[in-house]
């Protein structure tokens, strides 16, 4: 199975790389699947239920969240209605929706799971604890599993891909919005990221306006920090292949398209 | 000029992977100086003299530092003699040592600046004030300007490149040790990277024993965390061409080696 | 001089305590001068111009603020406008608005001084740095000078107390909104309690609806903490007596009122 | 039922502040049980055996912890042999030693309870549904039940005190080291006091040498922490009388003993 992972997509800007971009990355890569990190897609808060149609129409297979997850208040109103928007599991037991699922894609099973970091986080429920349930109740259907682990704290993240080395098949980080280079296949098969880094504008700071961001560092006044919707945007992600019986990473391949480095094919 | 950056060196391991290759490195990029972080080169915890000694023996030029840099008390009795070891330029007036240096190198001039992030950090002076400062008195000697921000935030880093976009040559982020694929020249000619990586052990977290972190992470107990002796290496750096008279970055590369992505000349 | 001082008035229940107690307050304990805090007193969030000028007219005649200083974005209208509004002098330079003000009551002149804390908190400018410079400044007009340091950690304000012990006539906390026990005269003469606790809602959490606290603390999930407008109220604060040549304190007691602890004249 | 609990005893100066009063607080408050804080009775940073004998020969029936519980490394050899020691309930399922003991005296039966806050604090278990499972294990034995919750957020313990109205009889916190003013009998007959207060040097911060704190904030330089061995002490804690039938809290009084308020018979 050929998985494309696309990181946090931020605003219209990200929006409208994924929408440009969809449709060759996966002829390039022969892609299964598509599965995006979706927590600020809506103006860098949260997701819409427009904006997940419009997504999963475009050819997104699966969105999973993060520490954004609730910005929008009308995901209370369908994440329980779908099979194809996770939230992190590790959230709590009063949280609606659910922290993994599982789809079938040309005759392949693949469990995607979302987990959530503490580390200068605030405390969910232990991240490490909930991975080993959940993955041994995927393991049940199928051994390709794919863990979104949406974390701050490098120590914390590389934590969890050796916890999960031969266990999970794919442990990629999000939510730092930077694009790590340390991607490797660990000795027991699982494909391994610090983090996919972002999908929106470019030039800018994780997304948001770097006007904004530096005068809150230099000052911490109050900023309500905005998302452009006009400039260069940039998307960032992961390939991997995995072996389809086993669910062993085959291969691993980090995914940058800004105009530095722009689509090839 | 041409420089070479090495990330956060950590422990024996770390010390080994800068002496087996710093030579090659050298006559690969044609350098004309080496700047390494030292923060983490004694068993993880700062440095000491015969290390500091080592390291300028081997070729580094200077040496940079981070929240690590009291952990060796030795520390205090050399960092006043010597022009070659710089710690955050904002920590305290009270701290000992300085936070630039310049040195001259094939009669071109360099400044080197040390920062510290204050993003889930403790409150150091601001440092985009003392950067402003620094660049300002550097830029009367040279205009070309290298800076090593210590920090953990990817935003507070990111908006310290954009800070510092036209004025310095350089920003390069260290501390996480993981090195990101953000590296860039941003529109104003600075060279742009998040973080640089650690050199030190492959196989560990951060370069610290993989089963005390996790056992750390999943019990909250306390651990003492201890940096293996023994083990495959890592070095992770960045190399950058600037331009002689203006200070403007005109090439950026990301150096990474270890046995998945062995050197090559 | 005898100085009454008012701890975080919250919502209109906090308002409502004083306007109900002030002039029995100041009765009882032959007050010269009343200095509340008001961070909170538009509904938890900030203040309002006209909420401000109520306690002027209620008789406080100097507001001190906190973190919460920005949040109702009318103050950026009014704060440079009187004398008698202060917010954390060791905020940015670019703040509006000042830390210290001075006036004169009944013949006798006193400085007070608002300070913001750092720990547990964004790493504004350095309060002890601060206090001294407004504290020298301060001392050439009188020897009486009143500190309102807002902070979370107990450490931070008892260093705090040391440091400015026999230079300032008062250091009292705020923040944590709940009245702590130690009020003493530290050997110096300074008047000193860790934090004089809040004025509003008697049966919540920090005047917060309890409901609503303990939902987030039991499931992080995000809710909007609103401040009830019913209920019983409670009054904390905190009497001193100085000296009027020299500044030092003569007495300090502790001021609580609600129903298990009914005003008495 | 008549407790008396004493807060944080810190050092050497705490532990004889016990010594030399527990007599006499025993005979005032004809207290049937003396519950004490420990987790800074060696020099500041956790318990050995010695101290934990010399505290049970003192009068002591039940020691508890907090954050500095595994700082003595000796306290993984006797934690387990003891029922008159217990650390917090919701640490690790890995870690050593019980988070509740029941005792009976003169004939009642009383469960103690220790949790640990996670504000400001590492993410351990959710002190909030452990309450409620062992405040439901011990209302099997008896409607007695003494709950100390070590924390550092004033919201997050009464966020706990009004959790557990109505069903534990004693709420108090610990960790702040300054005794809290807001005792109280909450409606459901809940003793709730936010923090007992520290039990050792009275002239220091939170027990330390108050010049090491102080050069700490002022410079973000490491500081060894010492814990000076003479001067002044402090004692505080908190007397309750309970209904022996209901478990309900009759009575509440804090206790304070230093040079101000020297101890009264
Ligand atoms: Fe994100
Ligand atoms: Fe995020
Ligand atoms: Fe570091
Ligand atoms: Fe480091
Ligand atoms: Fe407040
Ligand atoms: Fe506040
Ligand atoms: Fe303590
Ligand atoms: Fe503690």
């Amino acid at each position: 199975m050929r998985i494309i992972f696309i990181g946090d997509i931020v605003g219209s800007i990200g929006r409208d790389m994924v929408f440009d971009h969809i449709s060759r990355l996966k002829r390039k890569y022969e892609a299964d699947v598509i599965i995006a990190n979706g927590e600020n897609a809506a103006a860098g808060r949260g997701i819409t239920k427009a904006i997940f149609d419009d997504l999963l129409r475009a050819g997104v297979d699966v969105v999973t969240m993060g520490n954004h997850t609730w910005d929008q208040k009308e995901i209370y109103d369908f994440i329980d209605d779908t099979d194809y928007l996770i939230r992190p599991a590790n959230f709590s037991d009063e949280a609606p929706g659910r922290g993994m699922t599982t789809i079938t894609k040309n005759g392949v099973t693949l469990s995607i799971i979302n987990l959530h970091g503490r580390t200068f986080l605030p405390p969910h429920d232990d991240p490490f604890k909930k991975a080993d349930e959940l993955v041994n109740e995927a393991k049940n259907l199928s051994p390709l599993i794919f863990v979104d682990f949406h974390a701050e704290a490098t120590s914390e993240k590389i934590a969890m891909g050796w916890h999960l080395n031969g266990k999970a098949s794919v442990v990629v980080g999000t939510h730092t919005h930077v694009q790590t280079a340390d991607d490797r296949i660990l000795p027991g098969g699982t494909a391994y990221l610090t983090d996919a880094g972002m999908t929106g504008p470019y030039d800018e700071i994780l997304g948001m306006k770097k006007e904004d961001v530096i005068y809150r560092f230099q000052t911490n006044m109050p900023v309500r920090f905005e998302v452009p919707k006009q400039g260069r945007g940039q998307l960032n992600g992961l390939f991997v292949e995995l072996n389809d019986q086993t669910g062993k990473a085959l291969s691993i391949e980090r995914i940058i398209i800004n105009e530095d480095h722009p689509f090839q094919s």
